[in-house]
């Protein structure tokens, strides 16, 4: 997102796959957990090991419930001393709807998920962009290089007669803002409708199909019904479903169920890129 | 060995690799670390936590350097609370040459290696077999079924007439118990040649070729050469070298350095599956 890299979850093996999908990470500088359960954290130590290994500087920066910490204090000082670079933890309150982190042109909000431990997806908002400069008009103003970036972000135009020249005029919409929000691990749950109303993509788990309902409901995870009426409600771009459980050996059936529900919905696998 | 399943070292993504290869862990009792560097001990809390959901209720052993108790006792009772089997740590040495585990058909010691940490390789014995009866004699002598036992071990066998007939007459010499070292991570270390004297097979590793012998020594790491010849002076039966570095993207180069020093040289590789 604007270039930048982040990472939710970090689950076993993480970094050996991202060996071999030869992903660099010298623009890694932020992990998101969504929850403190194994499959979603223990790759951690790992790749902060093999991170100290190849020398890396640069922080990073774990955001987390506030338990993490503590548990991987001890590890970390035991396999991890000397560091070339700081993990700098930073906890959240994973019950509460909340900015976790903001740069520049990104920010980040924690969507309050339901299920068996306090868990939250993520929102990934871009900043609004800069206006499209009018080429044409700048030069017929006569506009001086040291006034665009404010016209980029809005201003109007002052002549030197005094002539107020409206930015409209001068320049056109932004980009929009893109917007992704990541939801695992997690009940149906319609409280998060409204904090991921209209993002262009949704990751949204799909551990089991509807022939599966009461497991989903006792394990506080989706079918994939319920995870394609979530972005049918909140009207997002596209769906990702994935967290598949493992007794489905063909996927296609749990695309089929929520494609019934939300056409453009597809399968999240490993090792594969989504644009959106 | 004698139909048990021992575990050496545990880097992250073992339980990836056993359940691709569809590896059934029902007889895996004990597992054994040789040092406590990352990438031989963070596969364990995923292979432990992934136990307790397959709902393991056998007792777990894991063989370390003391310390390993105390940092995974933070992930352990955070992550894997309420498990259905108990961990149960067995702390050692691994400065000295000692019997760490023992059974009815087995006997495992460690074998201090030179590494940067306290790191000991692991040699297995199968202790001796039972003698094989000779059918015909033991008919013969009309010899009790319940006397069968006590001469597989050894026993002479004495008729009602008071006749001694001798062991020998009776059984023929049981299969030669085999023994198999593992020695990984170590530079070239001579002191370990007595202990893995004469084995069946031996694992050493060759983490570089000759080419890298300063580097194999700073980082106590040993070249194919060099675990090639302590094999030979070790008189082993068979080789297997592993651990290699990154750099040698064609391995048949390290086996060749292997081969010309000690011809029975094999490839350790993933998923392979070595008998001797």
């Amino acid at each position: 997102m604007r270039e930048k890299q982040f990472m939710i979850d970090c689950g076993e093996g993480t970094q050996i796959r991202m060996r071999q999908m030869n992903v660099k990470t010298n623009r890694l500088g932020h992990i998101f957990i969504s929850h403190l359960h194994g499959d979603h954290v223990f790759g951690l130590i790992g790749l902060i090991s093999s991170f100290g290994m190849l020398n890396r500087t640069a922080d990073l920066h774990i955001h987390a419930a506030p338990e993490l910490e503590k548990i991987m204090e001890p590890p970390l000082h035991f396999f991890c001393e000397g560091l070339p670079f700081k993990v700098v933890f930073h906890a959240f309150n994973p019950k509460v709807h909340e900015l976790v982190y903001e740069d520049r042109t990104v920010q980040i909000y924690s969507i309050p998920l339901k299920h068996r431990v306090p868990t939250c997806g993520f929102l990934f908002e871009e900043k609004p962009r800069d206006r499209h400069i009018i080429r044409e008009m700048i030069d017929f103003y006569k506009i001086p290089i040291w006034r665009i970036p404010k016209i980029k972000q809005g201003d109007n135009f002052e002549t030197e007669e005094g002539e107020i020249v409206p930015n409209e005029k001068l320049t056109t919409a932004p980009d929009k803002p893109k917007r992704f929000a990541y939801c695992s691990d997690t009940a149906y749950y319609e409280k998060i409708i409204p904090l991921i109303e209209g993002v262009d993509c949704l990751y949204h788990e799909a551990t089991f199909m509807d022939d599966e309902l009461i497991r989903a409901k006792n394990t506080q995870h989706s079918t994939a019904r319920q995870a394609a009426t979530v972005a049918l409600k909140a009207n997002v771009g596209k769906l990702i479903i994935g967290h598949f459980s493992a007794r489905y050996t063909n996927k296609n059936e749990l695309l089929n169920e929520a494609k019934a529900v939300f056409e453009n919905t597809v399968l999240g696998e490993d090792m594969t890129l989504y644009n959106f």
